[in-house]
């Protein structure tokens, strides 16, 4: 697309319609700057289908303030709102309250509160809190939930296949099959998640990491089709990247014709003082065929040259390889171990598109806003009682057991203090009879997860470079229970509510529907 | 994301790196000008699980166009590639390659042929067909893909979704779940294949589509929170826009309070002279739900308000709704076919990321070089027989049968006379014993299908507009056999190959494996 058309739509008006007709309703109503708190928060962890995730990583938060600085009504902004009409012919947008957005709206008078970006997050719990006027709370909601839900979904699904790769390199290779421009944050997110590097150039430039690649199949078809062969473009490939030497060998028959190839190459360019990278198979069965590749590397003196695997994989793909491997490998003399920490792996149109599950159920609600300088509650009963909204001024905190793992998150009211509370009780957000009671001596300690980003208006938050947030993300996952973490069937985490909030919770359930029944 | 950086990250960058790669790998042969045809196909159409596409809607060729504009290697991408080291800290782009690249590099400078936006397309019939040199060739490749195939998978989603719903309006409300950016060529994606208007403000400004929207529960808890109720919420908004009424009715109660305080509302509009626009159902069974929504305001002398139905709606689910309508109104006294012509569809999730199947497998393959002035087919043999290219310079065709259907799109190689030929012999792309024979009475005509777009680096073709790729699409979808048209368990379309292109596959087939077997 042209720029100044993405920048059209990428700014201000980077929302839905009805953010800014109800904005400009809170402003005839003189409630535009009544101050709202909106949670942002995801429902449930992405359901691929026969397998679940036990939790999500946090991403978002940077490209999201980044963002906030664009959502500004200039002229163009203006004038497009200007001309949008009601049924009947009319001016929708008064000249009051375009006058209202170009000169007074600020998208960030707000107070900002966030996980930090790499951390690990679960169902229900605050995310973002934004506490701000009406009306800037509803304007910047869409662009918000736009920026954080898609990267915590991919995150999430980086941080599994890294998981089933049993950490070995990862690398996105998804900008071909990613949702346009998407596949930015995309790459930027499955960084954070559990990617290495990624092969889209752009992203890697503005993220600041080394792009990464191999050649596609084209290039040895080039030489078959000029009447050379594989051995001719490997050959080619080998004299202009004779340190970085990763050959595709599945173009005509991967173990007839492109590893006993790749394998004259690596013996020349061993000879000149190099040495090679590796081999990517993109086809058949990766599992048997990294086998074979690895005997025949092993037979050559090879023994360390990677093996890249790309071609459709997911988190049970990879898992399902290794696996085969593990029972398959010692039939062909190859140690099962070993070609496992030598495997690579290319993952595209699967972590990009967060395949099987394509969007995280991520919501903002408005849960208070504050009247004479006080905190109302808000509520909206759904006919499902597991989206009833957790009301009110809240407070988030993850709770560590005596072993030191993270045994439950609690949600409680602002002004709790659940670090000396003992015994601790944890409620169940909707369920009366569920409930758990901590001692203090089960609790190895308890820690607030919400860090203040912006305050009243001024950004008090250094977002940490995406190195710092994978240091984050494996201390969290390091912190789960085995049961949680695993791919397929995963133990559920507790989120619960403190007994204020319940207590809370529950009155106001009672008082909406008595008071609107009347 | 700050502006200048989508902007590093979306022009000549937005490449995978083996595409600069092999560029400067041809650029050291001296191969960078020799000409290649590359085919812009996809293999199989939309899986989403328990239903499938028996057909995809083409779109992307007008944002593919703008961004080959943008494809220019400037100081700020130079100095970038200059940067990037080998494994051995040595500078991995040649000056010489970046030289070529700043000064000479063209992403125009190649014929094009495309498939116009909006046209019925089937798998493995080329949509994209790029000749021109290998360097630029490989460079587009990924940008090209990223464009179109996103595109395609949500116009053809737009398409089933629009086809369910009977043609009744489809509103796209999912910016606040899309691919971050992907929401902007998203959203017109679903305008080209079945969506009548988005709620995504600035993706509507650049595409020239009013946005469309009502409100959100969180203008109703505004009001509850500060005291009133549901009932002066809806008063407020009737207030500050009588024309353009639609009242979410589900945030406390939907029969016991949001549809009366609704009616209430309706009957002060129209004693001012203004006609109410509608409701929405946003939760709950939707069908049963809006049966009862439309007896009540039958009763109150409103039966012309449409109803807005959202929450988690695709295909199927709207089918279901549908379905259950007819079976269940007459009951409550409603008139089931008066109903389902009044109702509107909001289309977020499913839509923007075509749940179920959230990438079109869409890929890009050198099938032809080009050598002393003649045209030598390429190939790459796959393990997997289905995934053989169809070699050389190709023409496609879509053939009408004498009821004026589309019976097969048709592969020739370039210069074959399909319009005259008869009988017409149209092969399986890969089963030797199948193959269909058309006399010239069984046939009704035979259409060209690809258009000329760039030649010689000039841009020969007008984009139409999305209003005229709408006419495009229905009359294509019109020409389809029902059954190949329904959204579940699709009669498969044929799409075949001339004798002659049969011939030249399988001889090239044999060709390939001995010269690299033996």
């Amino acid at each position: 697309m042209k720029p100044e058309l993405i920048k059209h739509a990428s700014g201000a008006l980077m929302t839905d319609q009805y953010q800014l007709t109800m904005a400009q309703l809170y402003f005839r109503m003189g409630m535009h700057e009544t101050r709202g708190q909106f949670d942002h928060f995801y429902r449930s962890n992405p359901d691929y289908g026969i397998h679940k995730a036990g939790y999500c990583i946090n991403a978002g938060l940077e490209t999201v303030l980044q963002w906030l600085d664009q959502v500004v009504f200039g002229d163009e902004e203006i004038q497009y709102l200007r001309g949008q009409k009601t049924s009947t012919g009319r001016q929708l947008f008064g000249d009051d309250f375009l006058g209202w957005l170009k000169t007074d709206f600020n998208a960030k008078a707000i107070n900002l509160f966030a996980m930090p970006e790499g951390r690990v997050i679960h169902p229900n719990v605050p995310i973002h809190v934004v506490e701000g006027p009406l009306a800037v709370g509803q304007i910047i909601e869409t662009g918000l939930l736009n920026n954080a839900n898609y990267q915590i979904l991919i995150a999430t699904k980086a941080a599994r296949i890294k998981q089933s790769a049993r950490g070995q390199q990862l690398m996105e290779f998804g900008l071909r099959r990613a949702q346009g421009l998407g596949a930015i944050t995309g790459a930027r997110a499955a960084l954070i998640g559990g990617a290495d590097f990624s092969s889209n150039v752009g992203a890697s430039h503005i993220f600041g990491f080394p792009p990464k690649g191999t050649h596609a199949h084209s290039m040895v078809q080039v030489f078959m089709g000029m009447g050379a062969g594989e051995l001719a473009a490997f050959q080619a490939y080998a004299d202009v990247y004779p340190d970085d030497c990763l050959l595709l060998v599945d173009t005509i028959d991967t173990i007839e014709s492109g590893v006993p190839n790749a394998i004259r190459v690596f013996e020349d360019l061993r000879r000149k003082g190099h040495q090679p990278v590796g081999i990517r198979l993109d086809s058949g069965d990766l599992a048997h065929l990294s086998i074979l590749s690895a005997k025949m590397l092993n037979d050559a003196g090879f023994p360390e040259v990677s093996i890249v695997l790309s071609n459709d994989l997911d988190e049970l793909v990879i898992w399902q390889i290794i696996t085969q491997i593990q029972e398959e490998a010692e039939r062909y003399g190859v140690d099962p171990d070993k070609l496992i920490k030598r495997l690579v792996y290319g993952v595209g149109t699967h972590l990009i598109t967060s395949t099987g599950d394509s969007a995280l159920d991520g919501v903002y609600k408005l849960v208070a806003i504050c009247q004479d300088d006080e905190w109302v509650p808000t509520l909206k009963i759904s006919e499902n009682v597991d989206k009833t909204l957790n009301p009110g001024n809240k407070r988030v905190w993850r709770v560590y057991d005596s072993r030191g793992k993270a045994t439950a998150d609690l949600i409680t009211l602002h002004g709790e203090d659940v670090q000396q509370a003992s015994p601790l009780i944890l409620r169940h957000p909707t369920m009366a009879s569920k409930h758990r009671s901590l001692e203090q001596d089960e609790i190895d300690h308890v820690e607030k997860l919400l860090v203040p980003v912006i305050l009243d208006g001024e950004v008090v938050y250094d977002c940490p470079s995406i190195e710092d947030m994978r240091v984050v993300r494996d201390r969290d996952i390091d912190h789960l229970d085995p049961g949680v973490r695993r791919i397929m069937n995963p133990h559920i985490y507790h989120v619960s509510l403190s007994q204020k909030l319940w207590d809370l919770k529950q009155s106001l359930i009672k008082k909406v529907r008595d008071q609107n029944m009347a």
